[in-house]
Formats: C-alpha cells, structure tokens, sequence
C-alpha cells in the first residue's frame, strides 16, 4: 500500500499513522518539552469540553444529525479529531500501544457482555458497558 | 492484507476496524437503541473521568512511566481504550469519517503552527495549540 | 447566627463552610502534601465523568427526575457533592475566593447578557451563556 | 444579616445565594426551556474543559500560584465560576439541595477515611478520596 492510497482512504486511517504524524508534528516545533503525560491529559480534557460544547444546548440530537447544518458537521469533526490526536499523542507519551489496546479491550468486553445475555435490556451491566 | 495479519500487527489497527467492531458489538447485543449521539458522549466523558482518576494523586508523571508497574499499565490502556472506542462510536452515530477528519485537521494545524514560526517557545499560540 | 444553625439549614450553607471542612479534613489525615492544584484539578474531572455516568444511557431527562428512585438521586447528590468539594478545595489550594468570583462572574454575565436582548431566542450568545 | 452584607461578605456567599441568582438570571432572559439535566451538565463539562486549558501547558503548579500574573488569576476565579455556576444551576433543576448533600458528604466521608487511619500514606484509600 502507497502512502497516497493510506491517507487518502479513509478505511485504512491506522493508529499508527496518528502517532506518527503527532511525533513529527511535536518534533518540527520542538513541542516535545511540553508534552508530558498529565499536560496532555488536561489538553484532551479541554477538547472534551469543546466538544461537549457542540451538543449542550441542543437537547436530544437524533443518530445523523439530520438537521445540522454543513458548517456545524465541519466543526464537530474537528472536535472529534482534537480529543483524537491528544488520546493518541497521550498514549505515545505514555508507551502503550493504543491500538493493541483497544483490540484487547473490545474482546474483554465480549467476555464481560456476551451477546445472549440481557439482550436488549437497559440493566445494570448495560449501564456500565465499557466501564 | 488478511485479518489475521490486520487484527495480529498493531501498526495496522485502523478507526476504520475499531468503528465495524463496535457497530457489530452493539447490533450483536441490541445496544443501538441507546447509542445516541449524547448518550455516547456522556459514556464517553465517564471514561475521561476514570482516565484521570489514574492519575490524579500522582504528581508530574515522567514519559514512558519509568515506575509504573505492569498492572498500572494496562489498567492505563483500558481507559485509554475505553475513551477511544466511545470516541470512535460517537463519530460513527455522528455520520462522521473520524480518520478523514483526523487527516484534515494535522494538516489544518500544520497550516495553523508553520514548524519554523514559534520554534520551541511557549507563546499564545503554542498554548491554544489544536485548539 | 450559631454554628448549628448554620450547619442545619440548607439555606445557609455557604462556600467558607465548605472550604473550611475540607482545610480539616486535610489537615487531620496529613493529606495537604496530595492537595496539589493539578491534582486536584484531575479528581475534579474524575468526579465529572462519574457524575456523568449516572446520566449517560438516560436519554433525556426531565426537570426534577420524576421518575427516579429515591437512592438514584441520592447517588446523584453525592457525586454533584464530589464535584463541589473539588471545586473548593482546587479554588482555595489556588488562592482563589470562589465565593466573590462566582458573585463578580454572575455580575458579568448579566452585563453580557442583558435580559431584553435575545429574549429567549437560542441564538449565539445564549449558546456561549457563562463561556 | 442585610442582603449587602451577604453579598459584600465573602464568608456568607451561600449556594441558596447563588442557586437564587441563578434561577432569577435564566428566568429574566427565558433561559429555563434550555436548562434540562443534560444539557446543563454538558455546559459544565464544558466549563471544565475551559479550567483545563488553564492548566494544561504548565507542568506541575505549586499552591497559591506564585508565579501567576493578576489577569491569570482573575481569568482562573471566572472559570472556577463558571464550573460552580452550572453546578449549582443542575443541582437545582434536578431538585437536589447541593449544600445539605455537600454536608452529608463531607460527614460519609470522615466516617470512610477516619482521621487515626492511614495518616499520611498514599495508600488505596487514598487513592479513592472522595470517589
């Protein structure tokens, strides 16, 4: 697979892609001083709040966001994409390898959830999926 | 590329695999029902909240965590696990192409902090960075 | 106004009680060397995502929780109560007089938002209220 | 006690205080059709993110902030407001008295960590503070 075809896929954006290109991105402003574990924690916190920022108004916002407008999509996006690239840039920093992580944190909670269990139902070990 | 090979290098995790396993995790268990956007937000500000509860007492952490023990560590790629993989929901439910946007926004912030202006200090602008 | 008083009626429970309880409570358990502002800036957010969590499959919620148990809202209130005392002890740990800022920052506001402007309409500015 | 004196006193600003001008502000501006639970919480998460931002680039920040300039301050004491406000603002819609729960949490948790216990160490006790 060529470079071009990687980034311009989406199917094929990868964990490590991110990672890299945050590396190079610290590394060509000399940024590597401030990117600490807790200062990146507290960098994705504040993009979490602008993200949460996006929604807090609105009520209840159906799958799709049918009614929003082009230019509230492009922003959201971009709010996604920043708490994105602090997880990803965090978890670098810190040495774990985020994508063998998920990987094992989707089978751990197919053990913790099976799927004929409660199937459906909103009880209490729905209410701490993932937790 | 076969699964296998996909699902076994980690250099290969793509947001695209993370977004199909969690679709197929929440259809298998008929969780769709309550993965709305802001459900999936809130879920995903829970897992925030238990991210910096590893490191609250802590002080300043060093990278790499030098003194961590291994069973911290992979507490510590849980939670990182967990905000990714509600991330990921989320801009699935959202209609959005999280790796797509993440591209675009590198590259926004390339645009926004050129490597040769700021080098190394820690000015306004450094401060909002992916802001 | 006698101590009993002021501990046994809600309407007079002000952030200096707060503020003083939680100096105590330090003192007596010697847990001032944790008290740093980061860290407790860290168990602030911790104590919002596990507020969060109580709200996160809910879907929207009506005013007044009509329909919740008796032990959910108090949960609810020991978390929200977490989150205050946080804020409280993060704000005197700074040297911050939380009570005067929070009389200035409503003061502010109503400068912002002057009441005959925008009257109930969700415009821009009732979507940055308090930002 | 005058109403001056309990606005002028920074001993006596009360959550009662606060949690009336709050009701009075959204009234005035008919705000309260956007004041549900959730859309509440998401302002102060929201605000949170904000206090983050304020920490975020700086490393470990010892107490009293010695080395902050005035505005920094000033600028800290309005998000630290901005955090309370929504929080009181919550409390009150979800009908919960924030400062009579405030006390009993304080009370849980002197019972839960017991001043002769674990004087001093950063044991798992510790670790849950107030969780």
């Amino acid at each position: 697979m060529t470079d071009v075809q990687q980034e311009g896929d989406d199917q094929s954006v990868s964990l490590h892609l991110l990672k890299q290109k945050m590396a190079d991105f610290a590394k060509e402003r000399n940024w590597d001083q401030f990117h600490s574990p807790r200062n990146l924690l507290l960098a994705m916190v504040g993009e979490v709040g602008e993200l949460s920022e996006i929604f807090q108004w609105k009520g209840e916002v159906p799958k799709g966001l049918p009614d929003w407008k082009e230019d509230e999509k492009v922003h959201l996006g971009e709010e996604l994409s920043d708490v994105l690239l602090y997880l990803v840039r965090l978890s670098d920093i810190c040495g774990i390898d985020l994508g063998k992580a998920a990987l094992r944190k989707v089978e751990l909670n197919a053990i913790k959830y099976r799927a004929s269990k409660n199937y459906g139902t909103n009880d209490d070990s729905t209410a701490e999926m993932c937790g």
